[in-house]
This record gives structure tokens, C-alpha cells and sequence, in this order.
């Protein structure tokens, strides 16, 4: 059944961001849609964001392309240009090595739940507001000195 | 500007369907978000159908994951399965090489409106029912005995 049953799909708050930054996305909870509708091309999470919560502290990444489209409720989109409301139907595209540090902050006092498109980064992840990086080689964070958390 | 103006980008109603299979799809117009926002990865198109409306003739490819989402509207969705309302919010997987031919049809009296996430097909898609086929590699519409319109 090609329709996915959302309530048949775990929705999780995990992260993998040490301490202190996992902080900010504990109000992310999500749906990897990919894997549990047999999709391997790309990857679809289903994300309900709490009042407060942050979709990833602001990133951009040298070798991942990334699509959202707000379902319903608003967010803030902030990003190096300042901060833009979203709201339901509003599209937002991430193209790789941009160089433009985004997330999404729910600043309402109402779930904001949106889709987001994909792929597995296998390459570096930057953090500007944090010493913070992804390897995607080594498939980890650490500072930005390469040190490990 | 990571998020996406729609109203800068062409929606057209363009189908490269021969004669009579384009039909169904006159009242599907839509913009193209991948290229016009710099993804390269994963395509994404954003589709208003109108009254009447199909998304595509019944397929299914051998090498394209396909993943929709509804932002407004309703859609019957057709497959093997039977036929499957998709209202706001609801999501559709269509692994590739799954065999399922599916489309969605606006059988509704006003526009509906979903995001389409894929990647462009380079081997075959199968239309269940009608004589036409996909050759990805010569990227034309052949007859199922893979002569030409």
C-alpha cells in the first residue's frame, strides 16, 4: 500500500549532537519515511516540532542537497539572510556547499509539522554558531578542531 | 534565499505523453523547485491539479523511487490495491521496481496541491494500462512493443 500509515511508523526525538547541543531538538520528533515505505534513493522524515523546538542547530553541509515543505503550523526559517516565517505550503530548498547555515525554530505555541528530503551525507557538515562539526567519513561529530566530544 | 518565491518559477502544463495518453494530464500544471532553487540531487515538483486532473497515466518504474506528499485538496490515489483518498498531510511511497502502477486523480470540484519527490528514471516505466512504455535510456514514449508513436 503505497499510502504510509503514519501512526504504524515510530516517532522518535533521538539525536545524535552531544551536550550541551542536543538541547535545542529535543522538541524534534520524527519519522524516518524512507526505510519504512521501502524508499533507498533518498531519505523523508515526517517532523513534528514542539512550541521551542529546533529542527538542527544551523548547518549546511559540503555534499547533501535538502527540500522542506511545511505541513501545517509555522516556523522560523534562520538562516546567514535572517529570520523568515514559514508557513503551511511554504518550500524551502538547502542545495549542497551553499555555505548558508539553516534550521527551523518553531517559535509558536502550536506543533509545526513539516517534511524533509534527503540523502546520507558522507561528507563534512558545518556548524557556524558552534564548535561543532560533522564527519561524514567518520560518520560522527566533533569539535570543529577535529577533537572529539 | 533558501526559502522558495513559486510565483517566480514557470508552472506549466507541458507532457511529453503522445496522442491520446496526454489528455488526462492537461489539468496537471506544475513547477519544477529542484533546478530553479539549485538542487541537483533529488528533483521535487510542486503540482497544482486541477478539477479532473491526473497526475500521470498508471506507472511504475523500474529505476526511480517516487515519494508524495498532499499540501491541499484530495486526490484518489489508483493502483493495484484499488483506489485511496490522500487528503492534507498524507504522504504516498512508491518504491521503484515495485511493480504497483499508480497515479492521482482530482475527482474533487476544486484544485489539489502535492509536492512530488524523485529522481530522473535512466531504465524503464511500465504503464499497466495502456499500450505506451518509458525507454529511459533513449529517453522517449514507445509503444509497448517499443515502436515508435
Amino acid at each position: 500500500m503505497p499510502k504510509i500509515d503514519l501512526d504504524t511508523i515510530p516517532q522518535v526525538n533521538a539525536t545524535g549532537y552531544p551536550a550541551p547541543h542536543a538541547d535545542a531538538v529535543q522538541g524534534r520528533w520524527y519519522r524516518r519515511l524512507g526505510p519504512a515505505s521501502g524508499l533507498t534513493e533518498f531519505g523523508v522524515s515526517h517532523v513534528t516540532l514542539k512550541p521551542g523546538g529546533w529542527s538542527s542547530q544551523r548547518h549546511w553541509h559540503e555534499d547533501e542537497d535538502e527540500f522542506v515543505v511545511l505541513l501545517s503550523g509555522e516556523a522560523i526559517l534562520v538562516d546567514d539572510n535572517g529570520r523568515t516565517p514559514m508557513r503551511p505550503g511554504d518550500c524551502a530548498s538547502f542545495p549542497k556547499a551553499d555555505g548558508n547555515g539553516h534550521c527551523l525554530i518553531n517559535e509558536s505555541d502550536r506543533d509545526c509539522v513539516f517534511i524533509a528530503v534527503g540523502r546520507p551525507p558522507a561528507g563534512r557538515g558545518h556548524y557556524p554558531d558552534i564548535d561543532m562539526a560533522w564527519d561524514g567519513s567518520a560518520k560522527k561529530f566533533t569539535r570543529k578542531d577535529g577533537s572529539d566530544f
